[in-house]
């Protein structure tokens, strides 16, 4: 299938750095294109020639398997030069700063850049040094626009639309900016939004989100449209408070016991890479509410509308 | 050259687990359709588009240089799209568990996964868990299919036949997935197989897979046309016998003495890469019985043709 | 854009090893094929097929970042199937020789090599086991042909002729392979070349190349119209004197003052990546007179220029 996209949709954005700064006509744009790509990507040739001759460089500062490769599957399938660069082999290791890395990138004359990167605020930095467009893979605790968006048309494929669900994040809600693009995105497209989780996993100050906040999951999950999990970041943890595996999952983890809290039609969500007998059980995991196949299989299909949207709106393009 | 392939040859199985399974007329097949690529990859432009918007995932658990890099290439001069994976920069490092890995993949609708696992059977396990085709790229002790397709290329091009010669596999059979896939393959093909070794690197009950076992060089050798030196796995001997690398040589490697007790026209093999003084003498690895730098050629060829033919069997085709 | 390259440039060279042995047809052949990629990766489609169907392998036992993705997106860029292999995922790593490594990678059919070695001659000794041609992207200290090539189109586009011009190739003379590529070069062009170091970093006898010596930069700046910073190569300093940051940057540092020695409208380089405050002030790094961005855009046109050429070579091409 080498014929064009149907949607003549633009990004209002140059880059996509957050879910904050889109327009709901930038989501629902963006979701609609994707829906191309899961029938493409459905087909054999799950390839079109759109991005012919452009360059994307995929810039991973922090390990990481589906988004990387959900990021070079997308690019590839729509024809780009996908380029991987990873910290371990970059000239990172030699000292070198974050922004002689975006300088030196940027006169290779890429379309495309996709950054990870361990630090928040680290992937707008890099675009004001760049002519390209940039896309934030995640930044540290800040945000993961992609997920969002991906969860959002899983969301949308569902249940038939965002608005008026009531949708609970579950967990380590803290470290993690998935929660936190999913808030904003949740929220711009009319959703009532509900964190549950200990104190000790909550920003200060997360109400201000405009978001409710559950301490337990029975109270949390009442009621609930969609429970998302989040993984327990114990890797970001340095020096704060660690939950024990065994409690957190006895108060926090999803099991079918507090599935049943939500709403009976409710469905199951969670990012990945899942800790099973942490934050969620593999019953409930690999159960028949569960969209975590389908989350990954919306990701490839999102970054491809997302890759496909920018470079809509390169000079010349 | 981008004229489809002469041979109408479909594989009757859905994976490439082993060649256990496989058909004499699967393993002719495979040989003949890899005969048209070893033509093909001596041309300048070593193209096909057979595999134009396939999606190919090379995921390694184990590092490998040859088998990795001859599946890259055989995939991309197909003309598939093709993502490299490896375990160090995989969400393994996270706990995620092989099970969740090969669910994660198979979300992004790929079309043909080669996997490398340290463990038998686990490549088998995967396969359950996916909708596409799986390449068994060697997992643990167990099977190397395309190693010992690759080995019976080079041996049919090199004697005219397989059914009837003599072929000693000789050194650490214990450890040998590639002694295993070959004993399978030989013997399906008609060849009379012995394994040379000492009994500390011997399977226990290895007659029963057909075999003539011989303790030395002299006897294991005579008559022989093939002489297959396999690599002293020392990395995998973790706890059992470890032989010192002198003696080891002394008795059991290649050198031209105990080449002699072959037949004069006898050929030399190894899969490589080849731990030289340990358990192959340099003149009898360079010399002109060898056909070591044919087998790596051949294996380019074969697993071009692995990668065709299954991608016949996939839905649509 | 995908004309085929004006100029019917052929390289009088198989394999690019070094800037000795080329001639001023060779290098002004090179530099004006350059110049043709600099306007193709300017524009939106960067593509070209010259080199479609050909295989090209990054063999990099050293990590890069800027000369392996600009060798990537090269080869990308003019259609060829590109495949990158680190030491880290090499057989290496088993203990294969680098002699066998080249045997085998030779046996997969590759067009082009392009090799980085730690070690000086490494790649010219490759070179003599392949069939294909080798390019070297760095041996050890002794040449980075691709380094001074791209200096030279930057110089030459900036100053419009390399003959006549004083350069002044400054800091860690010794250990560097960028140093003396270019003193190769730009003495063949016809440059008036002085290197600048304290005499612990100069290599004894230097003077035998053909250039001047300078111990300071006062001295060795004085009528200079292109100042070349070396990268302070502390990692390669094992056992020798190493000196201290603060007292490098004191003595041999370029900052405003130091840059006021050369001619008015002389032109900074650096080969990157850059130690800010240890070799090279920011201020004169980010400022007017800096042509760093535009050596590593160069940088990927210039190699871009080597590849075809050198394919141009190939039988049957």
């Amino acid at each position: 299938m080498n014929s064009p996209a149907k949607t003549s949709f633009v990004l209002s954005q140059k880059h996509l750095l957050g879910i904050e700064g889109l327009t709901v006509e930038d989501i629902t744009g963006l979701l609609d294109l994707a829906e191309e790509f899961v029938i493409l990507n459905r087909q054999i040739e799950k390839k079109r020639t759109t991005l012919r001759g452009r360059t994307q460089i995929n810039l991973f500062f922090e390990v990481s398997t589906r988004t990387q490769s959900s990021f070079e599957l997308a690019g590839k399938r729509l024809g780009a030069d996908v380029m991987n660069m990873s910290a371990s082999s970059s000239s990172m290791r030699k000292g070198e700063t974050l922004m002689d890395t975006a300088v030196t990138l940027n006169a290779m004359h890429p379309d495309l850049i996709v950054v990870r990167h361990h630090a928040s605020g680290a992937v707008a930095l890099l675009a004001r040094k760049v002519d390209c467009s940039v896309i934030n893979a995640g930044d540290g605790a800040h945000e993961h626009p992609t997920q969002a968006l991906l969860d959002a048309l899983t969301i949308r494929r569902n249940k038939g639309r965002i608005e008026g669900l009531t949708v609970a994040i579950c967990g380590d809600v803290l470290h993690s900016r998935v929660a936190r693009s999913n808030i904003i995105l949740l929220g711009a497209m009319g959703a009532r939004v509900r964190v549950v989780a200990p104190s000790t996993l909550l920003p200060p100050g997360i109400e201000r989100m405009g978001v409710e906040v559950a301490r337990d999951m029975r109270e949390g999950l009442n009621g609930a449209d969609i429970v998302m999990m989040l993984r327990l970041q114990r890797e970001r943890m340095n020096g704060s408070y660690v939950p024990s595996v065994s409690e957190y999952f006895h108060y926090f983890g999803l099991d079918e016991k507090k599935l049943s809290y939500a709403k009976p039609d409710a469905l199951v969500m969670h990012p990945g890479p899942m800790n099973r007998g942490v934050e969620i059980d593999s019953i409930v995991a690999d159960g028949a509410h569960s969209l975590i196949r389908e989350q990954v299989e919306m990701g490839v299909a999102v970054r491809m509308a997302v890759l496909e949207a920018l470079s809509r709106n390169l000079p010349n393009a």
